[in-house]
């Protein structure tokens, strides 16, 4: 199906199809994308279906990475769950293994919470080498064990041959975190946005992969970001919001922070750390560079106060490419503004649509 | 791959195979049926890998249904994650939201947990009608909303066509259990061990329908089997485990039960509540009917000084077929001994391989 037939279709779900009408539509690609048209899709089709959305912490309407349950003392249980379709499984820096284990742990890193446990549902085709799988596990293994993280529980299914491509992995994420929670809406006027380093690493690494475009010193940046929000809890109330800039890139993630915290936001892109094969390649397929999902960075929301103390505490972590990308602002709620290179100002928006499914 | 090809291929993984050899394996369906294999499968590929397998509380080598995190004053947080495959996902009696909903669920139920959330993770086929997905998330939706249970997040991806058929969701369960969990090591010789139904009616159902066979009186069970947990509570000690027999049925459910216990268990076929319809299909089709799959069942065990109450409690909560079906006893660890119709006395196994996948 032509890309501009699918985005059609979305839209017309977005903008308040009939149900006779929405029931002879098909699911998109988009809906899976991580951007507006899975935001639309999970307020349209699911949030009104279930007549309880959390447990008295942050549940489904908060849209936020991770939901929590309060267990007393100011505590919370944090929970993610995130399903791994990449295609394909294994690429330059990583497999789904470490990025399943990764990604629903950082889920939790970025609510505050201290990664705990994980648990895994492997869905694997029937013929997949069994060597591929012990590598797959085995990456899993490393990333928790090298965070002191238990694995609880999981389960696994083998789907006949031809009825899964390779292996799709589903990882819940287990964390503890004393509030305050790191949710999007405590964004203030004035806060300064704090990006750990280069931005879009593994999105460009896996779509210059699918387009069988050689993949030279591209990686992708997949790893665990929990040293990075540990390194700045200590700023406790001045650090306001965390979030990992996965699917929807860098784009989605501040879109989502000024939506939910009800300001609007500047970032300036010659501040915006990106490798220059990263921009090359989104150029060379034409698509939004700030798009692109990074796997091993964070984005933080802090009070100008700390700004300087945060770049350096998280320098001394590791994160040597720490650097604040703009801030929040009053106005307009839900805008993000790109002050670009040569001095314009565009509107950054979410993304919409998929141009390229199991990115992540 | 014929089917003897496959056994052999996994008994050998069993018995030891140099990890040479292993390499040159490939996944089997077996490894995913949740009897024999998926057990080896976890204990030698997955277990040894991982630093930490607990948190305190039921962990991964406890190869229970569900973990739990202690959480003080002698309650658990329990979670379950489990992924449904089930092919057609529209069956007679539900559908795979209904399944994943129900199925995680239960799993936090017979740990002793009131069910409390749900999280899920739908991976989707492009081109799936809409219409179904919004049948399969309703159905989910119902089985939630019925139980005051929350769903506090999730996650949407969707696979290109032809890259995965159709639709498969993971649910995580999340429940708060009060000590005593009902875990399976605390059956002793001298217990009873009761049925609250017709078991292998799910996969009996399953089974007909993948062989194209006219399923007319016959539907799965699945359903919520929350109550039947809460209706025995609150005989304390005396209600020792609970187990839901789903994959490998009752014949894995009480081969598990045996061999965590250390006791050995007598079962009476002609105890055993199966519909006649189940009986047939399964001879019919050449499988051992106390393996096939239940959805809407559990197996309970009881101090037989409970014995005529505890099935009094679970008929007045409507499980009106409620039976005890056989017994705990000392001797040889893990063996289950099936007196038969006729008198005789066979051993039942572990079910080993996987004749149909997608059972659930």
């Amino acid at each position: 199906m032509p890309r501009t037939k699918r985005l059609l279709k979305l839209n017309l779900i977005s903008n308040g199809l009939k149900s006779t009408e929405v029931d002879s539509l098909s699911v998109t690609l988009a809906i899976g994308s991580g951007g507006k048209d899975t935001e639309d899709f999970v307020k349209r089709f699911i949030l009104p279906l279930f007549k309880l959305r959390s447990l008295g912490g942050v549940g489904l309407e908060d849209m936020e990475d991770g939901a929590t349950i309060p267990i007393g003392d100011g505590k919370h249980l944090v929970i993610s769950i995130d399903s791994y379709t990449v295609n394909p499984p294994f690429f330059p820096g990583g497999n789904i293994g470490k990025l399943a284990a990764s990604g629903s742990l950082n889920d939790v890193a970025v609510m505050g919470a201290e990664p705990k446990a994980l648990m895994d549902a492997i869905i694997v085709e029937e013929g997949f080498p069994l060597r591929d799988l012990k590598t797959i596990l085995n990456s899993m293994a490393e990333v928790a064990n090298s965070m002191d993280v238990a694995l609880l529980g999981g389960d696994t299914k083998v789907m006949p041959k031809g009825s899964i491509d390779k292996i799709v992995i589903a990882t819940v994420g287990i964390g503890i975190a004393e509030e305050p929670l790191l949710t999007l809406d405590r964004a203030r006027p004035g806060d300064k946005i704090i990006v750990t380093g280069p931005v879009g690493d593994h999105g460009a690494t896996i779509l210059a992969l699918q387009f069988n475009l050689k993949v030279e010193t591209l990686k992708s940046d997949v790893r665990p970001i929990w040293s990075a929000v540990r390194a700045l809890r200590k700023f406790g109330d001045n650090l306001r919001s965390a979030k990992d800039p996965t699917r929807g890139g860098l784009a989605m993630a501040l879109n989502e922070i000024a939506e939910r915290s009800g300001n609007s936001i500047v970032v300036y892109e010659d501040a915006i750390p990106m490798k220059n094969e990263v921009r090359t390649y989104a150029e060379m397929l034409g698509v939004e560079p700030l798009a692109l999902a990074s796997e091993g960075q964070a984005i933080f929301v802090v009070d100008p106060s700390i700004e300087e103390e945060a770049l350096e505490a998280l320098r001394k972590e590791g994160y040597e490419e720490a650097r604040t990308i703009g801030e929040v602002k009053g106005g307009k709620s839900g805008y993000v503004v790109l002050k670009t290179r040569v001095g314009g100002l565009r509107i950054l928006e979410k993304p919409i649509g998929e141009l390229v499914p199991r990115i992540c």
